[in-house]
């Protein structure tokens, strides 16, 4: 199943080939502000999911002619392992890894979707990298979660853009202006990705490939990540793991196109602005 | 005006000498999730005040009868400004500076009300410190905002303690423990604060004074920080901006009671498991 939000905030699955829009049948208000629509979703689904198929108010739509929005857009945290591919920290010359270092986070309002350009701030001699991940969507929450336990924790899957401005102010502001989180196109339950552990995450940057890596070399695995992340804090539904990212991060320009796609999760495009 | 979410997560008013459960006459949904109530209740009087203490559903209450909550718990975020004194910067051999390097984040799940206690956690051989802070809340959002508009973004003030483990992990991981963000006891609106860049922050554990400066010794002022972070993020009504804290950093123990003050603001002690 695929979970998506569209148009004006509305709420879509897609379960085999068919769309249906469920955001009648779920009594969602898509005006309500702040917009955590989709976080109590995934609480909703997470608990027992909701017969919404079936449901009266449920109509079928086609995916291909509704304007796909950014999945998740007010979560309690979007939380980012620093570098967790050891060919990354080596292209960074860096001595931080995220088995050693712990995790950081990015400002929720950097989280952008799939019909958002990415827009660079004007900083001349700056460069501004993009950074291919794996997004990992928290359905149950919970404490002090054990490696054994911590895929029952997780709702699903997406793919996630870290963008950074290269330099050496504080990398958490770096990595938090507006748009600088590219997510979606939308959120894979987790049953539908046969092993999380074995995914081939690639990026490319006007049809060239510049990132193509798989998670089975991430240094601290997914099961890892939780164990570690809520050994510290508590962690809700809806809250947004990006993996780290591979090798082959480098500059983007105004009016590039950055691709991202990983196996079984999905693909975007996006303009750079 | 002073603002505050008490018992089951009910919004009150202190008004004078009064105090006002205000939950019925504002429509609040205390059991609604995630907890984003108190982050409307800004919103909806940073745009007009709406004249709720005269409204039939207005009931006036007890202060010293209620137990007092964090009046936030789900901001979109959560910002802090590295050194932002120039005394601290020197006691922590840092070249580290706010004006040079910005702000950071911390987890939205640290945030602790002035009941709770703060519950460290088993690092044998590591100190955690508090940061005695002044919290500033966002009214208006905005992006871009200038030095000259900010003041008209805030909404009001609070006491802030900034816990942290002491060591190389990443900064925001160690910031990040739940109940590492004691915030409260309410928030006082602005009005009420006569000069913001002339308020003496005050902590004690035990009884002895360990921080005691004024917010007119800041590197970035107020309305700097405002500027500083809108050019990066957008903001939104109940973010929070952690100033920073004033030289006097230091341990506390399990046992310990923290006591912080800031003038005009209020004060709360808290309990260190």
């Amino acid at each position: 199943m695929k979970l998506f939000r569209f148009d004006d905030g509305r709420i879509g699955v897609q379960s085999g080939n068919e769309s249906y829009d469920i955001t009648d049948a779920l009594g969602i208000d898509t005006q309500m502000w702040p917009p955590v629509q989709m976080v109590q979703v995934i609480r909703q689904f997470s608990e027992s999911a909701p017969a919404v198929l079936d449901h009266p108010k449920t109509r079928r739509i086609d995916l291909a002619s509704v304007r796909l929005l950014v999945p998740i857009e007010w979560p309690n945290k979007l939380l980012a392992l620093p570098v967790n591919y050891v060919a990354h920290g080596a292209e960074m010359n860096s001595a931080n890894r995220a088995d050693l270092n712990g995790f950081f986070l990015k400002a929720n309002s950097s989280l952008s979707g799939p019909n958002d350009a990415v827009v660079l701030p004007d900083l001349p001699g700056r460069e501004i990298h993009h950074e291919c991940e794996l997004g990992i969507v928290i359905g149950k929450g919970g404490r002090n979660i054990s490696r054994a336990d911590a895929y029952d924790h997780i709702f699903g899957y997406a793919c996630l853009i870290d963008m950074v401005v290269r330099g050496k102010e504080e990398r958490v502001m770096r990595k938090s202006y507006d748009t600088f989180c590219p997510f979606g196109p939308w959120i894979v339950t987790a049953d539908e990705v046969p092993d999380p552990a074995n995914l081939q995450t690639r990026l490319w940057v006007n049809d060239e490939l510049r990132q193509d890596s798989n998670t089975k070399d991430l240094i601290v695995d997914i099961p890892g990540m939780i164990e570690l992340i809520s050994r510290v804090a508590t962690l809700y539904p809806g809250d947004i793991i990006a993996a780290g990212t591979p090798a082959g991060v480098g500059p983007v320009q105004r009016g590039d196109r950055m691709r991202i796609a990983i196996d079984h999760v999905g693909e975007m495009t996006l303009d750079v602005r």
